[in-house]
């Protein structure tokens, strides 16, 4: 009877521990000169290193909304980092600002690069992180940049765009790939040009990367954002897609971290 | 002590039962006057109704293909239903034979349509099943034969293809569609004409369809069927796309069915 009442303690105590135990920490780092400002977030109930996660910003830049989505990983077991691309002085006020913001690093793809890899850097040396266990995810602008990351060849596992911009503009950098690829994308998202999707999909198939793309019927652009920050009927919150993709997501963690 | 035992005994029988459970029957039904001959496969450890699983076969035919699936549904706690859509008297020995049985079909999409409705009421009427808890899986020609089932406006609650010849012969019976559409394809499948992708798309998006579409890269024609029967580099089997639509089945299904 003790030792049942004692266990009955341990789980319970267990359970409350797990729900309590989301740390989070703002990392200062930079990149070529340039301050940024990132935040790392971790389940303090878990001891051994487990597998990492980056997660990269939308166009807006690093807001609550990227540090929600690390605390849902955290909560998976991951430990999360939040990149900062844009830079600590650099950060939006609204679409007004982080056009220009965007246009300057997608326009400037080796600078992409350097930035989300100096990122990955500050992933991969926590104490907290098993390096040789490593994914990144990105939404809108930042999906567009974790492929910019595998095309960089960085050494991860997996790489997962939610509704990313894919091109193209440097193909033959896809012989550099060494990770999955995984794109999840509206069906109806009229900023993603076709295109564009064209020269994404020959890139990855010309390259023979392990890749794979979903098609969300009736999503369209920023469908897992409840606030895009702006008022466009093609950029909308679609909580099915939402659910599906962040699903579809865990699928792939579970394959590649395996 | 005998308390614990007796629960070891259980578990230990229960376990095994489960394992041992698997159940199959031949069902003889008709349509039109055809004589069909299909199969019902359930786990006999699962007392209450469940949802049912419809299985459509590929063009050659209602095989040990198609009866492993059933199994692999059954060991998930559904009931699945292979169907018949050829007939008992057209068993096709070979490709030779497939090709014009499966013409046949493709090109009487009414004939298609009640061959497969026929199925769906057999497994609909059986005590084991939950009648609002219905889906239909297809492989190849079964998967063009699900889309067909949900454009028939058939009671159920989703449809999944695999590797299904899609295109739109009838566009604007996309507004009978009453369940959700799942298409899995291989992104380099060569029996997948670029035009009948683009009418099947747009057939779902003119519909607003609930509908999606996943492309495995590097996966070709027939990528869950390890003998697809014949000799093309167009049809393969792909372990890893395998092993990736079957879960992404599973989370459709525990979408549809919760």
């Amino acid at each position: 009877m003790m030792k049942t009442l004692l266990l009955s303690s341990v789980l319970m105590f267990g359970g409350m521990s797990l729900r309590a135990a989301i740390q989070s920490k703002i990392v200062e780092y930079q990149q070529g000169g340039t301050p940024l400002e990132g935040v790392l977030v971790w389940d303090d109930a878990v001891s051994r290193p487990r597998p990492g996660v980056l997660v990269v910003h939308q166009w807006l830049g690093l807001t609550d909304y990227e540090k929600r989505r690390a605390e849902m990983l955290a909560q998976l077991g991951y430990v999360a980092f939040c990149a900062d691309i844009y830079g600590k002085d650099a950060r939006p006020k609204g679409v007004s600002e982080a056009g220009p913001l965007s246009s300057k690093f997608k326009s400037n793809r080796a600078l992409l690069r350097d930035r989300v890899n100096a990122g990955l850097e500050q992933l991969r040396k926590s104490e907290l992180v098993d390096p040789k266990r490593i994914a990144a995810i990105g939404y809108c602008f930042g999906g567009t940049t974790v492929i910019e990351l595998a095309l960089s060849g960085a050494d991860l596992n997996g790489v997962v765009s939610f509704h990313g911009g894919l091109d193209a503009p440097n193909p033959a950098d896809a012989n550099n790939i060494k990770c999955k690829v995984l794109a999840l994308a509206g069906a109806d998202d009229p900023f993603q040009k076709p295109d564009d999707l064209a020269a994404f999909e020959k890139e990855m198939r010309d390259a023979k990367v392990d890749w794979e793309i979903t098609f969300y019927g009736g999503a369209v652009h920023a469908f897992t954002q409840p606030d895009p920050g702006f008022s466009n009927p093609g950029a909308r919150y679609n909580e099915k897609a939402d659910k599906r993709s962040w699903q579809a997501m865990q699928d792939f963690f579970a394959e590649i971290f395996k």
